[in-house]
This record gives C-alpha cells, sequence and structure tokens, in this order.
C-alpha cells in the first residue's frame, strides 16, 4: 500500500493511504500521528473518505529519530580503493532538519551544499535489541530522502553531524511504499538531477548494510518507534567527489528519483 | 534560583522551584513542560505550594534536542600535544539517552563504559542565528551530565555517534541553577569519581568554547527551543586514556559533581 500525508481540498493536512484505487483519508493530520495510534497492520480498518490530495507534503514531520548511514554502496566504496566497513557509521538528523517532496531547501548564503541521494526507511513498530527477522518485520516502509549536506561544516571537525542537521535542508516522501511493494535488497535505482544532469544512480542491491541490518543495528543502543527515520546512504557522484567540487548554487532544482517511491524536486534557495 | 523535577510526597513529579527558602510546586510535571509553556522569567508569578521533594528525578525528561561537544577542556588539549581548534566538535544524543541524577547506568555486558563529567547548558528560549549575547540571554541555567561513553561502538566508525546514544546511560541533574547564581566563565570545579576515585577534576575557566559560544554556534544550523541541553565537554582523566585504559565494571558508582549544583550518583547496571 501507499501511504502519505497530504492537503486535501479543504486546505488541510491529513494522512492518506492508497490501497490501490485512489487515496483514502486516515483518522490522522499526518503519518506520525498515524503511526503513534495504530499499528502499521490496522490500516484496512480505518481507511477513510476519499480524498483528491492538492499536494503531497513531508510524510513524516514528527520523527522522534533521524538516523543515518554514510559509506554503505559497496561499488563505491570498493572503487575508491577502500574494504568494506564492518560496521555502520552513523550519524543524526532531527526532524527540524526535514521538509517535503516540494519545499525549497533554505540555507544561509556561501556554504558549500551537496546532494546525497537516499533510500529512507520508516519504522512502523516500537523496537529495542532487533535481531534480523525482527527489524525486517517492523519495516513500516519506503521513501525518498535527500541528505543534503553543508560540506564545509561537515569537514570543520572529525564529527559530521554539524553539516548534516541544518534546519529545512533534507527532503524526504513523496510517499511511504509497504515493504510487500517494494523490495530494496532486489534492487531498486536512486538517482540525483542538480538542474536536470543526472549526478548519481546507484542501486539499493549495493548496499553493504540493508535497510533490515541497519535497523537491527541502530535498535542495539537506542529504541526505534513507529515514525522514526533510517536513513541508508548515498551512491557515487556527490558534488564534493568531482574535479573540482562542485555545490549546489541559488535556485538550482534538485532532483531525488527512486524507481516505485516517486521524484523529491527541490529548489534551493540561500537567504 | 535553583530549579528540579521532584517526586512530592504524594508520590506524583512534579516541576519545582526554590527561591531560597525551600522548594515550591510550578504548575508542570517536570522541567521540560514547565520551560515549553512558560517564559523562565515568569517563575516567580507561578510559584505554588510550599513541598517537601522525596526524591529529585531527571529534571529534563523531554529535550528535543541534546548536543554534545567534545575536546573543550584547554588545558587538557594543550597538554595531549594538539591546537586548540577553531570550530567545536558536535554530537548527538536523545532524549532516551538521559537517567535521573540517582538512575542506574543499565547497559548490556560486555562494553566498554566510560565517564566523563560534564557541564550542561538549559537553554530557556527559542532560538535560532543567535549572537554571543543573545546566546546567553537564551540560557536558562546549569546541571551536572556525564557522557558516559561506550567507547568500543565510538570507534568501530569515524563517527562517535553510536557510542554515545545508549538508551539510559547519561545522568542529568540533579538541579538546574539559573546563570545569576552560577559563572561557568569565572569557573566552577567539574569532578568525576568512581567508587570514590576521584577521576576527574577541571575547572570550566577552560572552555575553550564556553556556554554562550556553544548555544549560539549551534543555533547557527538548527533552532534550540526552551529544555534542549547542550553539554560542553570532559576535561581530563577519562578511563580510556589511562594506562591500561579502565572502564566501569558492573556494580560501580560513579558520581559526577559541578560546585554549586550537586552530585549525580548512578550505580552501573550490566544486564
Amino acid at each position: 500500500m501507499r501511504f502519505a500525508t497530504v492537503t486535501g481540498a479543504d486546505g488541510r493536512s491529513t494522512a492518506a493511504a492508497d490501497p490501490g484505487d485512489g487515496w483514502r483519508r486516515l483518522p490522522a493530520p499526518h503519518l506520525s500521528a498515524y503511526l503513534a495510534e495504530f499499528p502499521a497492520a490496522s490500516a484496512q480498518n480505518v481507511l477513510g473518505e476519499r480524498i483528491e490530495p492538492t499536494a503531497l507534503t513531508l510524510p513524516l514531520p514528527e520523527p522522534r529519530k533521524v538516523v543515518c548511514c554514510g559509506l554503505n554502496y559497496a561499488d563505491h566504496i570498493l572503487e575508491m580503493g577502500r574494504e568494506l566497513p564492518a560496521h555502520p557509521t552513523l550519524f543524526a538528523k532531527y526532524a527540524d532538519t526535514l521538509i517535503g517532496p516540494t519545499d525549497d531547501i533554505t540555507l544561509p548564503p556561501g556554504l558549500n551544499v551537496d546532494w546525497e541521494a537516499e533510500l529512507a526507511v520508516v519504522v512502523g513498530t516500537e523496537i529495542r535489541g532487533a535481531d534480523r527477522d525482527e527489524a525486517a518485520a517492523a519495516i513500516f516502509g519506503y521513501t525518498v530522502a535527500n541528505d543534503v549536506s553543508v560540506r564545509d561544516w561537515q569537514k570543520r571537525t572529525l564529527q559530521w553531524f554539524q553539516g548534516k542537521a541544518w534546519d529545512h535542508s533534507t527532503p524526504i516522501g513523496p510517499i511511504v511504499v509497504t515493504p510487500d511493494e517494494l523490495d530494496p535488497v532486489a534492487g531498486v535505482e536512486v538517482v540525483c538531477r542538480v538542474d536536470g544532469v543526472e549526478r548519481q544512480r546507484g542501486t539499493t542491491s549495493q548496499l553493504v548494510f540493508d535497510a533490515a541490518a541497519l535497523v537491527a543495528y541502530v535498535s542495539t543502543f537506542t529504541r526505534l518507534r513507529p515514525g522514526d527515520l533510517v536513513l541508508t546512504g548515498t551512491p557515487s557522484g556527490v558534488g564534493m567527489g568531482m574535479t573540482p567540487p562542485v555545490f549546489l548554487t541559488d535556485g538550482a532544482v534538485l532532483e531525488t528519483e527512486i524507481t516505485g517511491l516517486g521524484v523529491l524536486r527541490n529548489r534551493v534557495v540561500f537567504r
């Protein structure tokens, strides 16, 4: 099934689900609230009236935790001459970091702003200390993310966090698709375009730590709850890897697309 | 003024303030809720009945953001032969990471668990892009923290986060003291004892980035709100710096003390 947070014809936000024949209202203002209140399996029981969304907005506006993984695409790691990592490299973002699928990426001018197209995992069940099977069962669905990164701040110190957690920088959406309809282990394509030029194309079959492995690993040290997000890392082709490095310019249009999940289309606005 | 989250004689949690003659009830179940609802300056106006706390608990159970700074004591950095950093090294913890001033530090067995006594800053005003003066004015108060760290996980990758965000590991409290009663720039002593043996003793006058500088810096990239926490780093004397390294054992008692702020006393429980 497909899920989203949408703006209805009445201008109000609502969680919504599409069981295959169009969007239907769910009894919550957004998916964060929906997942907090209703077990994922019950969506069929609470499907409401048919609606015609006027916009798809940030599907999960209130995650408690947004955990991100770096260095996770095997082909990219091996082409850089590095060994595959034994453990995932993790860092955090905030709910404040996130924006919707068509929102502007708003940052102050003068920063080195780079793209990182990523598959994001949405947690559907509260878990701690999960093994792989429990983690797989706890995955509510998948969505698209772009882990937009302020490279100069990311590199100021050894810890990336201050380059990764700028408010209103990381687009998420447009929809969340459940695992019965999408299998990242088999491979879905992750693509990033800047002003129409393709900069990244990878497949999730190359993930060193796949969705279930990452969710299980994170749950070893901290509880994950419905609506929390785990970002799975980006394939090769980021701007700082180009010679010379290329960064996003004011007004640039960043498109992030994953097969079966749709496209994020966000304008960069320096102000 | 002193603030705390306490258990009253009725067994219920309440925010409380002590204007100098004893604890008085505040109209919220804990300081996170109190700071979210009431401007800091109004405490005098909402002081309720006198109470006799039976326990001081985690003062801020629901911060949205817990930002921590590493490598911030000048004497320790210089004695290690390093240059003073141009920018603070930052990483994140979660509300789930925090425990109260007498709670057990509960972790699974087999980890290399280390201590880091720290001054913590409590934000009192919503700020973004604050300069130093605005940041100083936004500080609600100070409390004691121990940034208990799982060193083996911290060192698994370049990013420290996975060693820093273990649920139920980081004691905070016992009280929050407002800046008119405590001046960390002039210097307050930060002490850590393990099973009665002093392991750390530093003074906050050695902070490379003081409380106002850290709050201003973090607010450059993300909004800080009332009740958010900024941990200011630890002085020399951590267990991994000893030869051979020493880590906390099951049943160890960790005491963390700052002049004017009191003592955290937490038992380590591996289970």
